[in-house]
C-alpha cells in the first residue's frame, strides 16, 4: 500500500523567502554543514535560485505515475522532491507536466533522476535541479508514497522541510529549524559583508582572521627559497 | 581491411527537417522509446537542434585520421556520427574540421569521444554533442571504417539513419522508419498543444488523463494527515 | 612539518600572456601533446581564457586553510593551484577567497576538488576551473605546503610553471620551456590560419594534407556501394 | 551539539537470526522491493552472509573519530552501521577497530566510505561491507551522532533496524516490520524451493507461471525466421 | 509490436569449443582487435571461462520478464546475452533462472544489467558477467525482443554469433567468421608458445620482437644518467 | 625526444623488504599519510603484498611499446611502474610480458591502465595492480620515456622510489625517505601489537586513547534515550 498525505506543514512563507535570499552556501553553513543533497544534482540553466517547501514524491525506477499525484498536493510557493526507489537517469520530467506545476505556483523541481524539454523549461523559467538531462521516457504503471519521508540524493527530506536550491547545488533545512537557520544565516551574511570590503582593499585573509600564530604552532614554516 | 562506403541512401529532406523540428525527446517517445543515444552524450552549447543523415565514422582510440577521409563523403544536410572502437576521451575534433564540414554543409557532429576548440565551436555555431571536453590531441596511424554500421554510444548506427540533436541529447531513427516516425511525432505534439493549454488552466492531469481510478485499484490512498 | 616557499621563479610575462592568446590545444599541440589536466576540469563559467604563473598550494582533505596562507604568496599575473592529498569534491573556495586574490591581481584559480558561490564568482569575473561544484564547505585545521611540486588532476606542477586554462580544459607548461613552446604555437597557429582558408573554401583535408596514398598503403579501399 | 544514544530498541534475535539465514535478495522482496542499500556497497571478501541490529555512526568526511565512540555502544548480535555527512572514500576502518568490534561481539560493519587492512580483515573473519578499499588514513577532530537516524549509501537507517548483508549487497529492514518480513521471506522461500526442483527438471517459467497467455496479449509474436 | 525469433543459425559446435579454449584476449587480436564488450563487464567469479552461440534477449529497465521468454530459445551450448533498453543496474537474473538455465544445457549469462544470488550462482558453477552485483528486484510489465540483434554493453550482437567470456572479459565473434578467427587464434597461440619459452629463458622482447632499430629511427635515446 | 635512462639509484634491499612487511597502510601512516595511489589501483588477486624500486615507463594511450623497452632496465627486485599521458584502460600488458619480467626477477606492475590475460597472471604468481581489466589490445608506434618522474594514478613517482602494494592499495615511498619511514613503520608496528591485545581484551579505545575528555570538551553528550 502507498500513501497520499494532504495536509503537511509548511515553514513561514517569510523565513522561506529570506532563506532564498542568503542562498546555498551560506544557509549550509548557517545550519553547521549539513543538509546537503549530492554534488551531481546540477542546475539546468544559470542562474537560478529559489527555496520553498518540499512537497516529496517517492518513484520507481522508469516511471513517473506518481508526479501527476504529487502536481495536486503542491501549492504556491512549493517545490516539488522528487526520489527513486532505486537509481535512475530516465527523463521523468518535461514542459508538460512544468506547465501543470506552475499553473499552481510551485517554484521549481529537484529530481535525483534525469529531465528532459530542457530547452523549454529554460525558456518557461522553470528551475529544476536534476542528476542527468537525458530523454529516455517513463511508464506510468507503479505507485509510491507523497508527502512521506524521502532520500533524495542522499539527504533525508520531510515534507515541509525548506528547500534552497541555486547554482551551487541543494540544501534541506528541517521545517522546524527554518527560522533560527535563517536568522543564523542573516548574521552570516552581515558578517562577510565586512570582511568583503576588507579582502578587496588588499588585507590577508591570514591577518583578518589572524591565523598566523595558530599555523605557526601547527608546524607550518616560511622559507624564502626552495630547499 | 577498412572500407569507405560512397554512396548510402538518405531520408527525405521534408521528413527529417519535420523531425528536427519536433526534437528528440518527442521522436524517441513517437518511435516507441527507442533509439536514444547514452544521457552521457551532451551538447557543447545551449540551445541547439538539428536533424540530418547519418554519415558514419569509425576510429581507433586517440586517432582521428578517418574523420578527414569521412569529410569527403558528407553531403549538405549530413550529420557526421563518429564512434571510436575503445572508450576514448581525447579531443578527437576541434575548429578546423569544423570549418571543412560546415564548407561541405554538415549540420553537426555527434561523437562518442572528446572534442576541443569548442569556444570557436561555439563562435561559428557549429554544433556538437560528445561525451567530454578535453584537449589532448590524437594522432592519424589507423585506418577503419567510413559508413559502416557503428554503435556510438550504445546505439546502433546505420548510415543515411537520420540523427535527431537537441538540449536533451541524440536519438536515431531508422531511416526506413523516419516517415511514418515523422507522422506519429506531429499527432504527438497536435495532442500535446492541446494538454499544454488545460494544464495551464490549471486542470490536474490526474483528472485529464483520468488517472484517479486506475490508481486507487493498484492500492493507492489518500490521507488527510499523516499516519 | 610544512613550507610556504617565499620566492619563485616565474615565466617572462610576454611569453605568458602569448601562451594565454593560443589556448590550450594549440599549446598542448605545440608541446608535444604532454601538459593537459584530467578532462573533468572545467571552467565554472564560459567563455574564459587565461595563463599565468602557478602558485601552487596543498591543502587536506575537506580542509582550505593553506588556500588562505597561499593568498600572501600570489603576484599580479598568478594563477593559483590547488591539489587535495586525497580525493575530495568540497567546496574549498567561495567568493571571499576571490575576492582577496581579485586584490591581488590573481588571474584565476585551478582546484581538483570543489568550489562553491559560483553565481557570484561569475558576476565577479573570477574564473575557476574545477573537478566540481559543491557548496559542501570545509575547515581550517590542517597544514601543507604551499610553492611545491604538486600533482593537480593527474599532472605534475612546479610553482612558477605557467598555467593556460580556457574552455577546453587547462595545461601546465614548465617554465623553462615556456619560451620555445610560445613560439612553436606561434608557428602552429600561423599555419593554422592558412589551412583554415583553404578548408573553408572547400578544400577537402584529404588533398591539403595528401593523405590519400598513405591510407591506401594502410589498405583502406573505397567502393561505391556497401558490399 | 552532538548526541550519543545509549539505549536502542532491537529486534528479536529470532528474527534477526531468520532474516540472516533468507539474505539479501529474498528480505527485499518480501518486504515489498524497498531498503538496498546503493550497489557499489560491496563485502570485502566472499562468501559472508550476517544479520544484526544497526548501531548508527556518523562520521565527518575523513575522521573517523566517531566510530571509537560507538564501540562502546554496541551489543553482541549487532552491526555497525558508519555514513560520513559528505562524500569520502577514505580508509576509517583497520584490524584495530575490527579487533575491539570482534571482542564485544559485533558481526560486522557497513560502511558509506573506504576501508584499510583488508587481508586482515579477512584473515580474522571480520565481514565489512563498504564503498571503497582504501589505505588513506583519517584524522580525530570532529564530533558526529551516534544511534540517529542515518543515511548511509542512499538508505534511511534507523538505530536498531535490521541489516541483511551478502554477497549480494546491504538490506534495511525497519525494526518493526521485521518479524513480518522474515515471516514473509519464509514462505517466499519455501515457495522457492518448490519452484526450484521443477525449473530443474526443465519446466519452463513460461508454464510454470503462466505466462504465455498475458505475453501474447501485450503484443509478444512468435516467428520461425527472422524478418 | 515484439518478436521472439524460434531458429536462428548457430556456429559449428568443434569451433565454438576452439574460441573457449583460446580465452578472451587471443581471440580479440586474431580477429583484428574488435568485438571487445565494454570493461565494466566482469565475472561473478574467478576462474571462468566459456564459449557459447548467443541467444540474444532485450529487456526494458527494471524488467527481466522477457529473460523467461527466452529460455525457451535457448539449446545447450548456448550462452544468453541479455541488453536493458536504457541503463539499468537492477538485479535482473538469480539462481532460479539460472537452474532453469542449466537445466537446459546452456554454458552462461551475458548481462548489461545486474544480478543476485551471486553466491548460489557461485556454487552451482552457472558463470555470469554482467555490469553490477544488485539484489534490487525487478518487474515483469514490458515486452521486448527475443533472438534480434542487440547492442550490449557497447557491442553489437546478432543471434547467433560466439561469444567468448574469461576472466578478462567478454568478446564476440561473427558467426559467419568464426571459424577463420579460430584458427586465426590457434596459429597466434602456437606463436606465442615459442616465445614464451623464449621470454622465460630471458630473452628481451626488444631483441625477440626486433625493435632497437624502429625505436631509435623513431627517436628514443639511451642515457646512462638521468639528464 | 624520448629518454630511457640506465643507472637509477635504489634504496637499499633491506629497508625495502622491511616495507613489504609493514603493508601499505602501516607505511602509509608512518610517513605522514602521504603518497597514496588513487583508490582505483586495485590488485589482480587477493592476498598479494610486496614492495620494489619503482622502475617507471610512460606509454601513449594504446600503446604499450615502451613496456618492452622499460623491461631491460629493470633488476631483480624491482617493480614495473607504468602510466599514460592520457587516460586509457586498454590492456597494456598480459602473460607474455609478464613471463619476461618475471625471468628478470621482477615482482610486481603497477599500471594506471588495464590488464588482460589475468587467469594465467593469477596462475604464475605474478601480481599486477591496475586501474582495470580488460582485453582491449594495444599497438606499438610511439615511444616515450623510462625511468623519469612519473605521475601514476595522482602520486609523483621518481625511478628507484619505493613501492609497496598489497590488498589495501599502492603506496609510494621516496627513495631518500625510505630508512626512516621503515623505522618509523616499524615502532608503529609495535605499538599496534600491544593495543591490538588490549582490544581484544574487551578494552575500549576511548579508554585505552583516552578520548573520553577531549570528546566533552568538544560537545559531545551522551543520553539515555533519543530526544
Amino acid at each position: 500500500m502507498s500513501l497520499v498525505v494532504r495536509n503537511i506543514p509548511r515553514a513561514d512563507a517569510a523565513v522561506v523567502d529570506a532563506l532564498a535570499g542568503f542562498g546555498v552556501a551560506t544557509v549550509h553553513e548557517a545550519q553547521g554543514r549539513k543538509g546537503l543533497l549530492a554534488a551531481y544534482m546540477r542546475p539546468i540553466y544559470r542562474p537560478a535560485r529559489i527555496a520553498g517547501s518540499a512537497v516529496t514524491c517517492e518513484v520507481a525506477p522508469g516511471d513517473n505515475w506518481m508526479i501527476h499525484v504529487a502536481v495536486e498536493q503542491c501549492r504556491p510557493g512549493d517545490i516539488l522532491v522528487v526520489g527513486p526507489t532505486s537509481p535512475c537517469e530516465d527523463g521523468y520530467f518535461g514542459d508538460l507536466l512544468a506547465t501543470s506545476l506552475q499553473a499552481h505556483g510551485v517554484r521549481g523541481l529537484v529530481i535525483d533522476a534525469g529531465v528532459r524539454d530542457v530547452a523549454e523549461l529554460t525558456t518557461m523559467g522553470f528551475p529544476v535541479w536534476s542528476k542527468a538531462i537525458f530523454a529516455q521516457g517513463t511508464v506510468k504503471e507503479t505507485i509510491g508514497n507523497v508527502n512521506r519521508p524521502l532520500v533524495c540524493a542522499g539527504a533525508l527530506i520531510h515534507p515541509g522541510d525548506v528547500i534552497v536550491a541555486d547554482d551551487d547545488g541543494v540544501c534541506v533545512v528541517r521545517r522546524e529549524e527554518a527560522a533560527p537557520v535563517a536568522e543564523a544565516a542573516g548574521k552570516r551574511e552581515s558578517n562577510e559583508t565586512e570582511k568583503r570590503a576588507q579582502l578587496a582593499s588588499g588585507v590577508l585573509g591570514l591577518d583578518l582572521y589572524k591565523m598566523r600564530e595558530r599555523l605557526a604552532k601547527k608546524g607550518l614554516r616560511w622559507v624564502d627559497e626552495a630547499p
